[in-house]
């Protein structure tokens, strides 16, 4: 690596606010159970104020990705946008705390920090209301070039499309990126996203806007309306730069012109919450792209994070990333 | 298809006697349980006698595939040694009812027709004693050119390898198709097998004797001493031939220099029987071949006929197969 940076991302400020609930909680709060529902400052600050002992832990997609890559030792910065208030400074000194730079402006008015607010079952069910809030915010204006610049890969989020500044903001930061040699990954985030935006995406790609893409199964076959897997494979592997499709229990398949690799799943002795499965992939294959590994390699590090990372409650690893790459022999 | 004939294949001709016993009978009359055991003729006849109500089947890995081939609509041929003797004639009437030809001159004298002893146990475990008979016996004077010649493919499977005459024989059956223009596939159809002559099937494939190799996970780690599926992906990629690989639930990957296809298993109610998911497998693929199929139907064609298979006792199909593929949209 020759920049000072592995990899900075551009993606959602969001802390997740975790407390256990039972139906009850969920019918007399008027919770969806099960799926994940955006809702207003209004509506988050009741449910806030209604979970009982709840527990506050910095998140987001891309966030949780960077934490990943703090824990295999990698140098990241982070753009993303929260209010100057309690949950916004919990935020920030989440990430400084694992090392991430993390340099945006906080909001001093508008909408409070973005939270997602996550009520679990006795079953181990979660049940999601989620408030962007400032994230809403996040404009051209809140760009850092030199974090860009320094970096050998610009990750972005999909979630921050349903942001119309924040989706322009990312455009520039393509621009920045593509100016400077970083290369620019893309995750999808949901496959509802992908069905949102599928045009652009599209036309990204083929402009080669992004450099790799990073899509669960679902995900890939929403953005090319297909419904085998296989048949999203070849759509990636045409389009010519790396693609990393994760599919759960059976592992990931890397592509990138001619050649592809089918990598199993990192054993895990119990699957117990798969939130982050995703972020802490790519936080994994990122590490390896970035150290020049290869591919087959990076993707054995996507899986090892991801293992780490659904054997426990939380998005974020818990023990260091760093030993069990080393354990695998991928350091 | 220009030539007559889709496919003929070179396999062990096998019969196979099926009975249901309890775990005393395997204890009395010296049964190993769950696995193969080769036997000799005197041990196959004791054990023949003592297996209660047995019901005979014609077998054999190869001959299970073109009974794929024929409930598929494709047109073969067959060639393996039986003797002239009741599970001789048995094979022979089974192969011309289902429409292969079939032709090889049974043997007057020396060891019975080959055949696969198997004892069902209640919970469904087969312990199998296969007694190699005639097959011993198949060599070069066996073959008849036409029958190569007239074909898209020709089929070889590995088992023979542990008949020297029937290994000299394939090799002169390959020089036959190489010069009349037809493809060369090769099933490696057992870990051990691998195991016992890997260096003669790397120098095949290396020297191109092969156009198309079929293995299942376990035999591809075993033939290139790799631990990763992933791996031997790489190293049947690299090839340069066509490369169809198994695994079981998890579908099958399939590789040709550049192109690479992941498919899934075909959805089955209740997984009965895996004997002859393989056999199977082969049918499918070498239908969709013949028939000009682009390489990912080919694949979904080995598991529609590998879940057929699969949901049932025995090794051949019971179901029409071409019904099931043009259900699928595969015909």
């Amino acid at each position: 690596m020759t920049k000072p940076l592995n990899v900075t991302a551009v993606g959602s400020a969001i802390v997740d606010v975790i407390a256990t609930v039972d139906d009850r909680f969920l019918l007399a709060n008027s919770v969806a159970k099960g799926v994940m529902t955006l809702v207003d400052e209004h509506r988050a600050q009741t449910l806030h104020a209604a979970l009982p002992r709840p527990k506050e832990i910095a998140g987001g997609s891309a966030a949780n990705t960077m934490a990943g890559l703090a824990s295999l030792g990698a140098r990241g910065a982070f753009l993303g946008k929260v209010k100057h208030d309690r949950l916004g400074e919990l935020f920030a000194s989440d990430m400084s705390a694992i090392g991430v730079r993390y340099h945006t402006k906080k909001a001093e008015g508008g909408p409070g920090t973005g939270c997602c607010l996550i009520a679990v079952t006795p079953e181990g069910e979660r049940s999601m209301s989620t408030y962007l809030g400032a994230n809403l915010e996040f404009s051209e204006s809140d760009l850092d070039g030199r974090d860009i610049e320094e970096a050998e890969v610009l990750y972005i989020e999909g979630y921050l499309w349903d942001a119309p500044l924040a989706r322009e903001a990312c455009l520039k930061a393509i621009a920045i990126a593509k100016h400077a040699g970083t290369k620019v990954a893309f995750t999808i985030s949901d496959p509802f996203v992908a069905g949102r935006y599928r045009q652009d995406f599209l036309e990204m790609m083929s402009g080669r806007n992004f450099d790799i893409l990073f899509a669960n199964e679902e995900e890939a076959k929403s953005l090319f309306e297909v419904e085998a897997f296989d048949d999203a494979l070849q759509r990636v592997h045409d389009w010519g730069g790396i693609g990393a499709l994760t599919r759960s229990e059976k592992g990931c398949v890397i592509a990138r012109d001619g050649e592809v690799h089918v990598i199993d799943a990192a054993p895990v002795a119990r699957v117990v919450d798969t939130t982050g499965a995703g972020d802490q992939f790519a936080a994994g294959f990122l590490y390896g792209l970035t150290k020049g590994k290869p591919l087959s390699d990076c993707g054995r590090l996507g899986t090892i994070a991801a293992a780490e990372v659904i054997s426990h409650l939380g998005a974020r690893p818990e023990t260091s990333l760093k030993p069990l790459a080393a354990q695998a022999g991928l350091l």
